[in-house]
């Protein structure tokens, strides 16, 4: 069977977690927008006919069934390809962090759309100022610090094997690294152990070799992590 | 086996949705700040030696099991409790739906706090109010028209059969309604559908019974949704 995926086809955003999920369980999938552009997806998501259709993207298609919500679709990848513990705790303790990471991700997109998505950043940059100035301070080592914590002496977040919270994880260090290099620079160091997990990650055969393709999307000031210098400082 | 709820016992908060599956379900719970004062859960929170603590409340104790994050823990309750359905469609569906409703309820919490978590409301009125105007104008007819139209004609969002998002929807009605009772008053005509949910989640047994005692904590200015008059017009 043949996935499809239904994301923004000029930004990572949010479909680079299911991306990178797809990518590494090597599972068949067409990027849809990408190959087609966005006409079938905003067609999927306004059809009156559909029965469950998504608030937005990302939404996977597969076979018949259709799966809305970033981490829902983690959830279904996970269990279907490997990349999620099957045991009870360990199941519901990734998608916790699944979920924290998707606080950290609403959050970067906070920074620079305080006031909200209905106008530019342009229209709202003294709110951001203030908005990433909290972020880099409080918000982002309050969240490094936990899951710094939480991977402890684990290789990845459930022990031994790779989750999707762990390719979750090194797609927000990645973004993070793009939108506040200056403030990442100095917190790196402070741990020591996601890095590793991000290194880690980086170096799994599928996923660098997917990330040296075509196929990733670099970060840019259209998606979630946006690099605007003057937020960075 | 007596669950225990680990929550901020001053508001209905995030801690709401799983109180309300708790009592739908009829399960043996403790809110624990609520008796004890937040200090036990405070420990939970840093203890160095808890192999997988929360972020932040609420967080669920089952046995020797911890789960965090709302919507994580209500896809456990409903697996246990029949408060989920069991197929993958609607397991996937049901969960997508709640994350849905987990957006709505971020970005209430936003209206108020558009530039950070970090300073008082009083500190950011006037970021407020722009964010509030767009919130009330386009994002909550938004997804409530989303949830209308793909409530359809079941009575439930899973079809005959109550689920937990059927308990956050409604939750989620009663603080719109709180925070924006001018706006809601516009609005709820428009969606006699999700009215019509609302008053049978209303009227169950049980939820009748825990809305008329004092474990429903009501809502105030210290929760998600938060009523300033100013916000509402």
């Amino acid at each position: 069977m043949t996935y499809e995926l239904y994301y923004w086809p000029m930004i990572p955003g949010r479909g680079e977690f299911v991306r990178l999920a797809l990518e590494e369980a090597g599972a068949d999938y067409i990027d849809v927008a990408r190959r087609d552009g966005i006409a079938p997806m905003m067609k999927l998501l306004g059809d009156e006919k559909s029965a469950r259709p998504s608030f937005a993207p990302p939404f996977l298609k597969a076979g018949r069934l259709m799966i809305g919500q970033t981490a829902n679709i983690l959830l279904f990848l996970g269990e279907r390809h490997g990349l999620a513990p099957k045991d009870t705790p360990g199941r519901f303790w990734i998608h916790q962090l699944q979920l924290t990471l998707a606080d950290v991700v609403a959050e970067a997109h906070d920074m620079h759309h305080p006031i909200g998505v209905g106008s530019y950043y342009e229209d709202q940059k003294p709110e951001s100022k203030r908005r990433a100035a909290e972020f880099r301070r409080e918000r982002i080592p309050k969240f490094l610090n936990y899951f710094e914590r939480v991977l402890g002496k684990n290789r990845y977040f459930a022990g031994q094997k790779l989750t999707y919270a762990d390719l979750s994880m090194f797609q927000v260090i990645e973004g993070l690294r793009y939108a506040l290099p200056h403030r990442m620079k100095q917190l790196e160091k402070k741990y020591p152990k996601l890095m590793a997990l991000s290194q880690r990650v980086k170096q799994r055969p599928r996923i660098a070799a997917y990330l040296a393709s075509s196929r990733r999307i670099s970060f840019n000031e259209d998606g979630i992590f946006r690099h605007y210098p003057e937020l960075d400082s």
